[in-house]
């Protein structure tokens, strides 16, 4: 009888693959057959899985935005039961918020390969309208999820955050936490990033209610939510 | 009489050939042939001027860097001069420190380009080592630029700041709306990018002092201070 072969995995080891080539060698680096001699498969099948190189990055970007999202969403499903069962007090609330956090970041070996990764794909999507797409929706995604989270520190803290600022703020923190750990990993290491989160979280707790930076705006004669808003539509 | 090249002058022209088919197609587009062809030169010309393919991304990585130090720089000049002549109020000397940051992100055409390029090279420069001492040298300065900024708003407000935190977290700040800014410019404009500046300057000097943080993380039996010191050396 001939090898039974499930379609779903051979393409995720395919994937695999061509992560370690990327972590390697960098996107430049990807070829169909570099990917095939890497997954211990002829390029013949490679295509009959994947198709041309185009479907075989696509795909491979989706996976890893997949496993990022289901990891991250795992997380925070644990995270709300924790608040809302109610037993925890501020602080702990605060460190349960890093660690979700975190998640977002490459805290160890893996999620350091998945960062590597995601990294490289995200640069390639800037002039490639197909790895654009998938770099468009995992945005939308982390943006929407980064405002949950703001809202949720605002309505347990009663504080007037500027929610569309602060999320800007606090996803270009992640993103620049991720791409130096990438590039310096010697320089930013897991327990500095963390502190960093936690350094953010409590100066958010701190900070005086955005009222009186609003009236301010107002007098500029211009509002940074109007703004995001209307960019984020 | 043959015409007179200056070396510097055609080596700078080649590099700006590079930076366009750079922006236009990603690191793996860079070949002697393109860029000689963007530059309207021979291709034994820009060997002439530059060497290998590999002696010519070294330069233009150097370039792109110079340009980058030399902008900052001259601004932080500017600043020392307001700041030194203590005719600025509070508010003025925290918009001038703002102006300052924002001379690091992609407010305008001009420094869009270059971020573009430089985000190139930093993700290049991780798998390789020549590009990588260029973007550990970079990072260094900018550490040091940072370092120096802070130092003068905690001087300035007398809070007490924890130094080498809060540097990561502002540096990562940075490069993260510059990440972003390349990869989603719809999202995240130079307006956004001032407003998220002044913002976190702003919550860094409504902080209240890290003297309770340091007593907290000596509790831990452990400090950011030290790690980062070890690792900036």
């Amino acid at each position: 009888m001939p090898k039974i072969v499930d379609p779903q995995q051979r393409r995720a080891e395919i994937a695999d693959a061509l992560f370690a080539v990327l972590r390697e060698g960098g996107v430049s680096k990807i070829t169909l057959a570099g990917v095939a001699e890497r997954a211990g498969l002829a390029i013949g099948s490679v295509r009959h899985f994947l198709g041309t190189h185009e479907e075989m990055m696509v795909f491979a970007f989706d996976t890893i935005s997949e496993r990022f999202r289901d990891r991250v969403l795992s997380r925070a499903r644990a995270l709300r039961a924790d608040l809302d069962g109610g037993g925890l007090g501020p602080e702990a609330r605060l460190g349960a918020t890093a660690d979700l956090l975190c998640e977002f970041l490459p805290m160890d070996g893996a999620r350091r390969d998945e960062a590597v990764v995601w990294v490289e794909f995200e640069v390639a999507a800037r002039t490639d309208p197909r790895l654009a797409e998938t770099s468009t929706r995992a945005a939308a995604r982390t943006a929407h999820l980064i405002g949950t989270i703001l809202e949720s520190i605002r309505a347990r803290g009663d504080l007037g955050l500027d929610l569309a600022l602060e999320a800007a703020r606090l996803s270009a923190l992640l993103d620049g936490l991720t791409l130096r750990s990438v590039l310096h990993p010697d320089l930013l290491g897991p327990d500095v990033m963390r502190r960093v989160v936690v350094e953010h979280l409590e100066a958010l707790r701190g900070m005086r209610p955005a009222r009186a930076r609003d009236d301010r705006d107002s007098a500029d004669g211009s509002s940074v939510r109007g703004e995001h808003s209307a960019s984020a539509t």
